[in-house]
């Protein structure tokens, strides 16, 4: 089952399916400012174009370019700048 | 704009998108035999998971895996086989 879903009034949308026994998602962020609620801890890797995220806890921020990863700790919320239209994997861990 | 549409009675569902100028979409496709039909030539990248593929005048399979990608002439159809769910980024050329 492929599961689509849209936040932020559509600004992002995302496919969620299971693989190798767990949930995953792709999707796409339009340019913006998005603050994301994790429950299980998850992993987002940018698949095109450029993350700038400030995680739980830092006081800065970090971009992550195509190819990049980053870790988000579960029941928690961290902010997301997007410059350009930028595709991403989420594995939840 | 992030336009979603599916495929193959929603076993293959995608999200398109612009980027830098060009036009792309991520997807994801549930395990099963699809043949695709392409317009422009692209670019298949595997972003979670595996493709099988037979090019267009090609008589053997290759199977491309995460960080693989294949390009596919425009005007053209090609078979691919999905053994788990896999993730894609395709872009327009």
């Amino acid at each position: 089952m492929l599961n689509t879903n849209e936040y932020f009034d559509g600004n992002v949308k995302s496919i969620g399916f299971e693989a190798e026994g767990a949930r995953s998602s792709v999707g796409v962020m339009l340019p913006g400012s998005y603050t994301f609620a994790t429950a299980a801890p998850e992993r987002m890797t940018v698949v095109k174009g450029a993350i700038s995220v400030k995680l739980p806890g830092h006081v800065d921020w970090e971009t992550y370019n195509a190819g990049d990863d980053f870790e988000v700790p579960g029941d928690a919320s961290f902010d997301v700048k997007i410059a350009e239209t930028t595709a991403y994997l989420c594995d939840y861990l």
